[in-house]
């Protein structure tokens, strides 16, 4: 490939894996150190219609940014934190920022940005925009989509544009900040981006660790809290498996139980009323001081590292189905697990009908004929086959699948034309997320 | 127009007006009371060519659906609320329903659906939906952007999709719910709406009334509650020409004062903190029961009506400033106050950096200038043209030059062209919004 070496940016020859081991093998990756050298390697991919792919911190569970034969762009030069506005209440800042450190900057200034995916101490805040990335505080404070004013973007032709204002309200033009948060680096390389951010909230909370008979039990907490109109900040679960993992490959010391633990943080006023739907539902509760519960809330963060740490081979599901529908889609799981003769160990943002069935198979085709099963569970419990790890590679079959049956097929053709439109050359992180769900879609009618 | 009869659709043929005298000049109304209907009609349109434009109570305040030689679709006889899901947390809705008749419905369960635009009494929540409208409570939730879980829309080519899932978390493509949310009519007729609905909020608020010195010093108060980090639930502003409007117009009875009143609601938790900022600012504060905050409510929201009884020329702006610029716009208002000599009285979101100075001049012409300089501060200002009132006619040049100086003229083309691949033949609302703020940028490249 000559000519890269003109341009004056840093450039290596290396194979990189993502964290479920989907592969890497780009020409070369760069280490722009600015928006003006992504210009230049997004204007050198274009006139020579090379595929370029821009990565954050490789901590993607879907192949989002797996790729051949392409310029991986690795952001991890441009981690500037530009601005914290205390008035606006915005921070501005350059997609290699690492989330964790970003969140310590704030909360230094009396600050949140509330979206917390597992993966917040090694994500990048491009990666967890491009991905619209969730989180435990997700039940309360909704995903990244939430949480993004403005980006600044190199389009794939080399243009530069501004999408969305740094402050909440503003109805000049269709939503394009929308569109591009999410969009899995396929409309572009974000080079700046605008969070909204709030002061640390002050109301009293108080946390809870709950022992449960069965994830069945679990479900029915979180549905009587629904119906009790209690918003918790956090409502998680990990079954004990998840938890015998924690225990073996970190030390965590957590007791074991037969139905896993479900971490409760719910506002003080709604403590009683708490208490009385999980004892209603047979939760062994202990209210922890705020140490114990950091201590439980950062374990909750490793579950899928220890799990991980059990068998390479994982393939991480994402389901959500609406929360009255949580019981059946337990039940379907269960068969699934029969059928398979597989035990799937769950994590799950369970306050928001977010499932994590993890597969832990070798055999990969068994892996993931299993896999598509329990995304169909999703589909026809009218759910979603990603909550938010994003489609990738992995899951665009099944986003197919779900969007021609509950949106129509037109609305794949209408993101495949919008992806064109944008990208008329097809090199910006190309044959993943929408081109391949059409596709997919499309060659199954 | 022959043919329309065989479709045995209800039709008339007459003229409209909206609220601030667009002229609406169809060829027919139309009133479908089902989807299929609105599926033909479509289609009747979009065979022949002809213009389409969905009507919900007639509240735009640009122009957003006026039209001439168009088929007007009257959504009136589509109201239906459809499903409330007390465990899901959603209302499914048909677009005629009128958004004060659905908050009652949902209070009555004790659920709320936050944005509250002035016009909440009249509107429709199609109309909400496809302005993105703002209102009251926008401080602390949003707009109806951050409302919408899902939608069914006619598209302009007569088919019919479904974007989003009813649920907040889903990753399953790229965003287009927020695409329509706002699209004011333009790329397609709403047929059904989820929106996400909270339980009524339980904590306890404190309302207060404060007759300020100046804005200025309600910039002051604003700008400092920031740096508090307290958040409002409301922090509305109107200065005493509007307070003067309502007593007169509709015996409002409220106290006149020089400076205008600040209406704020804030968490008890920070009254002590609040009433020292107002203090501060000289401002002379009373803590209204909830009788008294509900009434001084409801005039608010009729502030606007009351300016229209002194003068049927109104040109309602809604520019938007970052908060830290509140201090700047207001001496540029005072300028150009000046130089039209004309006071123009000021409605404020105040709390969100946004305003609604009110032109009230009957030379057209002048007010038409005045309405772009207007518009040229907040741009200037790293502001919008438009928080909640949507684009239209009336603001889609000021948009063009927004959108093209803080984001750059491709935005724009990437706007016009998803209107292009969405309603190939423009026959939706046509010839408004991003089509004419494209058009009128471009031409003055």
């Amino acid at each position: 490939m000559g000519g890269i070496d003109n341009l004056g940016i840093e450039t290596k020859i290396e194979e990189r894996e993502d964290f479920v081991n989907f592969k890497v093998k780009p020409l070369f990756v760069t280490f722009p150190k600015n928006e003006e050298e992504v210009v230049k390697l997004v204007q050198y991919a274009y006139e020579r219609g090379i595929p370029i792919v821009p990565w954050g911190a490789g901590t993607s569970l879907t192949g989002a940014v797996s790729c051949e034969e392409c310029i991986l762009v690795d952001m991890k030069n441009m981690s500037q934190i530009l601005e914290i506005n205390e008035v606006d209440w915005y921070v501005r800042a350059q997609p290699g920022v690492n989330l964790e450190f970003l969140n310590r900057k704030l909360m230094e200034r009396g600050f949140l940005l509330p979206p917390d995916p597992a993966s917040f101490f090694l994500c990048s805040i491009g990666g967890a925009v491009s991905n619209s990335s969730g989180g435990m505080r997700g039940v309360k404070y909704g995903t990244f989509r939430d949480w993004v004013l403005a980006l600044r973007v190199v389009l794939p032709t080399g243009e530069v544009i501004q999408v969305g204002e740094p402050f909440r309200k503003n109805r000049a033009g269709y939503d394009l900040v929308h569109l591009f948060t999410g969009s899995e680096g396929t409309l572009g390389i974000i080079t700046e981006i605008w969070f909204r951010i709030i002061p640390v909230p002050r109301e009293t909370q108080v946390s809870l660790l709950s022992y449960m008979p069965d994830l069945d039990s679990t479900a029915g907490v979180i549905q009587d809290m629904r119906r009790a109109g209690i918003l918790p900040e956090i409502a998680e679960y990990i079954d004990n498996d998840v938890v015998h993992a924690l225990n073996s490959q970190l030390n965590a010391g957590l007791r074991e139980s037969k139905g896993g633990l479900l971490m409760l943080r719910v506002l003080a006023q709604d403590l009683d009323r708490m208490m009385e739907i999980l004892n209603r539902w047979g939760g062994d509760t202990v209210q922890l001081n705020q140490e114990e519960w950091e201590r439980v809330y950062s374990l909750r963060a490793q579950s899928a590292i220890a799990l991980k740490a059990i068998s390479k081979e994982m393939y991480v599901e994402d389901i959500v189905v609406p929360v009255s529908r949580l019981m059946d889609a337990i039940k379907r799981i269960r068969k699934l697990e029969e059928k398979y003769q597989v035990k799937m160990p769950i994590i799950a943002h369970i306050g928001d009908g977010n499932l994590h069935p993890n597969i832990l198979l070798s055999d990969r085709q068994r892996a993931e004929e299993l896999f598509e099963e329990v995304g169909k569970v999703a589909i026809e419990l009218g759910g979603s086959v990603s909550g938010e790890h994003g489609i990738g590679v992995q899951k665009a079959k099944l986003m197919g699948i779900q969007v021609k049956a509950h949106g129509g097929i037109k609305v794949l053709e209408i993101m495949k034309q919008i992806k064109d439109i944008i990208d008329p050359k097809g090199i910006m992180n190309p044959g993943k997320y929408v081109e391949l769900a059409y596709r997919e879609a499309k060659s199954d009618r």
